[in-house]
């Protein structure tokens, strides 16, 4: 297939390009490079199967016409960036949901037929079912983030509906590996370069969290566009585990040789909008035959090997 | 209290400034008059409690200047055409989604501390649970407009948790009443005015559809506001009953004195996105004593008496 996929230098996105060009397809990569790092495509780049387009969703003139010619599109780029939300309330709103708007638009001018759509476990809000299964009861919003990706999931929904297009929509929970450059594993591995003797945590790092790694979750995304066939798909995508943000803080001191002291700015959340216990049901991609080939541990552990490996993403 | 309503000269928007006028609040109303109208207004222009602005929701500057100084925003301005979403894709995310984030940043900058907001029972997408509560299964969107809402929904929902202000929310089903301008009852009066013998109905005249009159959902909001008292207050707004479309044509035609034969242009949904049965569960609201004061044949006739006294809002 020839596939469109926006934010192709970033984390997940370029993890995928590389395993669409591995699977032979030819790829579109698009990108502002705002975030998205073209180190992440160098490998890409090289590869006769792989054109890429330095361009930003919000300019629909440029998106429209690089779309042209394509036959899915992942849209995975956005503002993943869940903690700031209300330093900068805009950014969300247009990064996440007119951006989304922007490409469904390219897509119907285009004719495509199919979206995937890179969504969040944190739209399920502070939920009272654990594991969380898609069709939990309705929630409540708690983060400007989620709520955008709420926003573009409604957006794909109507679009679906309305334009006779397939869609697949992914509710990610935290994604760890290779080019990991953002979230918790980052921060504690670059304030414990800083200061190996203490490790300050937000909240009270009794706070439940899950994690999957990048590979397993482009594995999941390609295994659900090859063997779903709704008109709109939704998966959780996550692990069957969940763990403790101390549990994950002592493992990556761990890998990291150190044996920092722990102090925790207290409460159940690290930050308004944090949410406290996010452990998705994952029956409905597992049907699918999908399997993670690693645990969160694995996970963190190679995230931490990668993030030393790689120092420069700190810069 | 003093209350700034966006939408002020609509139809639920001019209701409620006249009911707020009469309980004692001061009022600025807020409306670019695209689809309000000025004769909605035109007893609450002469109370000396109430000041109109002509601004639009999508003029952030003169929106952020009017909220000022008010301490409720009733925000109803919206595009209420749920029908023709998928004409004009672009219209609900401007004047529902972006619409609603403008009037967030208004109250958020105006350090405004409570919103109510107009939001639509459509939400529950084709929910499988019928009649409908407020947590029913996460749902899938069926239109744009419904999306469109949504996203409002989780806006506010999101700066709530964000910014420490109060909000209502109030899942409305169609509403009927006075100054009544768009849906089957106007189309049905304005169908039958040209042609008394036929009424073409979209769809088999068999979904099935829940009304409350204005009266009733003005009093529900105001209910809500002075007697709810969590952070995030959602309501379901509607009565205990419904009634099939062909039912509904049957008392606009026999309030008018008509006969006429019924056509059908067939399929259980009238149009993309049309809900074939839309029932809501309103214990929430009852439990605080609200009850509406008129049924459905009820709300359906006094709107074609309006109508018929109010011919110029055809033109």
């Amino acid at each position: 297939m020839r596939a469109f996929v926006t934010g192709a230098a970033g984390f997940i996105g370029s993890n995928l390009v590389d395993r669409l060009l591995k699977g032979g397809h030819a790829v579109v990569g698009y990108d502002n490079l705002a975030t998205g790092r073209r180190e992440f495509i160098a490998k890409a780049l090289r590869h006769p199967n792989f054109k890429f387009i330095e361009g930003d969703v919000l300019d629909v003139t440029r998106l429209n016409e690089s779309v042209c010619g394509t036959e899915i599109v992942f849209h995975l780029a956005a503002n993943a960036d869940v903690r700031f939300g209300i330093e900068h309330p805009r950014k969300d709103l247009e990064q996440n949901t007119i951006a989304t708007f922007n490409v469904l638009e390219a897509i119907r001018i285009n004719g495509i037929k199919t979206i995937a759509f890179s969504s969040t476990g944190s739209v399920y809000g502070e939920t009272a079912v654990i594991p969380t299964p898609e069709d939990a009861p309705f929630p409540i919003q708690t983060s400007l983030y989620s709520a955008s990706k709420l926003a573009g999931e409604g957006l794909i929904a109507a679009y679906t509906e309305g334009f006779g297009i397939r869609s697949y929509i992914f509710r990610f929970v935290s994604i760890l590996g290779e080019r990991y450059t953002h979230g918790h594993v980052f921060d504690f591995v670059q304030k414990l370069a800083k200061d190996p003797s203490t490790l300050h945590i937000l909240g009270n790092g009794l706070q439940r969290k899950s994690y999957l790694h990048v590979a397993d979750c482009v594995d999941a995304m390609l295994t659900a566009v090859a063997c779903a066939d709704a008109k709109i798909n939704i998966f959780n995508l996550g692990t069957d585990e969940y763990c403790e943000v101390k549990d994950s803080a002592s493992w990556i001191a761990g890998r990291l040789g150190l044996d920092p002291r722990f102090t925790y700015t207290g409460g159940d959340r690290g930050w308004i909008g944090d949410n406290p216990f996010i452990f998705l049901d994952t029956n409905r991609i597992r049907a699918l035959g999908w399997r993670p080939k690693l645990g969160i541990r694995e996970s963190v552990e190679c995230t931490v090997d990668w993030l030393r490996a790689n120092e420069w993403v700190f810069s």
